[in-house]
């Protein structure tokens, strides 16, 4: 565990120059709501709109200058297609990114804006492998793993680490859960900095695969993805469960109503732009508000990529 | 003029317990968009959701305290009502407001919410002012216009105070025209603070007032007020007029298209919630970036009180 502890000093230190340190905002009348003090750290207003560039760059700039100067590939129609084409650009290097043919033109584009070279594969897990595995022989480019990925988590948990060092009383903090990589790296960040501080996740209870595997010791697949929070329907893997389960104590879990009601609130009182995802965290917080009265809590706002023609208000 | 600038310091001491400072934010992709650097001074982020708050503040507490034990009274169905009503509760005294009857719902509750008191009016000017005067005989309370008082003007140049302490050299700030209490407060701390720095005002066609004021030479009125930026309908006056033609040189109209697109793009770039009214300021720019091609240029983002179920995209 000490070495988890350095690799994810070292990633902070690596990465700083390449992301921004993002602000810590707060609102009286959200605490006064939940009837604590909660401090957003704002990875929204993060370079690519996501916590996800912290991740990818860490992963790039761990690879030595031969390897790295060949490119990386990944396969993610979300934030992380955006976060590694723009942190590849940030490098010098190209990025690969594996697209399902019905992959939103929006998305598609977003990550054409950030100089990603987009290779289409069919909607099937083995097309995507089979793409992948023939753009990294052609390029020689090296496959980076959007959440499970050491190298990845730790660039992750540098959210964590820099509200930590910003807010060192904190009682809790509460991060979204999707493919694991957030949550563990911020376990990682708590854990090191804090005695007493715990960590949260917050899950849909429409993609509850962290929730189940917590509770059986293994890994448990989604039975449905069926929640608007589409950053949080993937997997966890066997990089980052163990140190989830090592961690963290407590998954809570959300309905599709509490998430754009949470997200509706970060909206209106903080007047900030969250995607659903992000505001999973916030909705567990606020489900589970009597366990928390009184206490001085974070959140990891972890993006604001949202598509205004298509809001749930 | 010396007495102006005064004025403007001391509001900016007096009202600084009461308020927000907030913060300047930035956008390296706007900045790429428009050619220039551009600080956004993010009033969204203010107490009550506007800088209203500020002038309200202002020309409560410049009351004698006999005087300010009766209470305040103003008529609008807009931020400066919710902000009166904040800046009574803040200072222990009640605010009257007077609304007309087809207020919609949302912003009555606004005010509700604040604690100020609603008198409702019909909606024409003259039963507007019977109800101000009847209130005012009833508890002897101040009556505060929203723009045309110089104590409220003093206080809603003090975001622009702000800013040019944090960015003493910008070239241009860009600031909505409504009733035009927020750009002769501005133009009052442009004037001040810098030597170089000039003052643009942005306002839809729609609405153009101040743009047809200022080529006449004397108070216009608006023929239609038919713009979703519902907090720029108002008309100039006689207090806020004059300091306007000493020192606003250009006014920008933008179309109705130009003020969506130019709030969608903050939105989108910036991740912040903004109304249309303070999105008429950067559209001003926008329109005429080439203008301004390599310069260092503020924006007051006056407002993000927008109905989230009755957005333009």
């Amino acid at each position: 565990m000490e070495s988890y502890q350095t690799e994810l000093l070292e990633a902070s230190k690596r990465i700083s120059p390449f992301i921004h340190r993002t602000p810590v905002l707060s609102s009286t009348l959200i605490d006064q709501i939940v009837g604590a003090s909660v401090m957003f750290k704002c990875e929204n207003f993060q370079k690519g709109g996501a916590y996800k560039i912290r991740g990818a760059t860490n992963a790039i700039l761990k690879l030595n200058p031969e390897k790295r100067a060949l490119g990386v590939v990944t396969h993610s129609s979300g934030n992380f297609a955006q976060a590694l084409s723009l942190a590849a650009k940030s490098c010098g290097i190209e990025a690969h990114i594996i697209m399902p043919e019905n992959a939103p033109l929006v998305k598609v584009n977003a990550v054409k804006t950030y100089g990603g070279i987009i290779h289409q594969s069919k909607s099937t897990l083995e097309d995507r492998e089979a793409v992948s595995k023939s753009v990294m022989q052609h390029t020689g480019a090296t496959f980076i793993h959007p959440s499970n990925d050491l190298d990845v988590i730790f660039g992750q948990g540098t959210a964590c680490l820099e509200l930590l060092q910003d807010y060192p009383n904190l009682d809790v903090v509460f991060v979204p859960v999707g493919g694991g990589g957030l949550i563990a790296g911020s376990a990682i960040a708590v854990s090191y900095l804090s005695k007493k501080c715990e960590i949260i996740g917050g899950e849909p209870f429409e993609a509850d695969d962290a929730y189940r595997s917590l509770k059986s010791g293994r890994i448990e697949s989604n039975v449905s993805t069926n929640t608007i929070a589409d950053g949080l329907r993937t997997q966890l893997g066997d990089k980052n469960f163990p140190i989830i389960q090592k961690h963290v104590k407590q998954i809570i879990r959300v309905t599709e109503d509490e998430i754009v009601e949470a997200m509706r609130l970060i909206w209106e009182r903080m007047k900030i732009i969250v995607e659903p995802s992000s505001a999973v965290a916030f909705a567990a917080l606020k489900r589970e508000s009597d366990q928390f009265k009184g206490k001085s809590l974070g959140v990891v706002i972890s993006g604001g990529n949202v598509d205004l023609s298509n809001l749930p208000f």
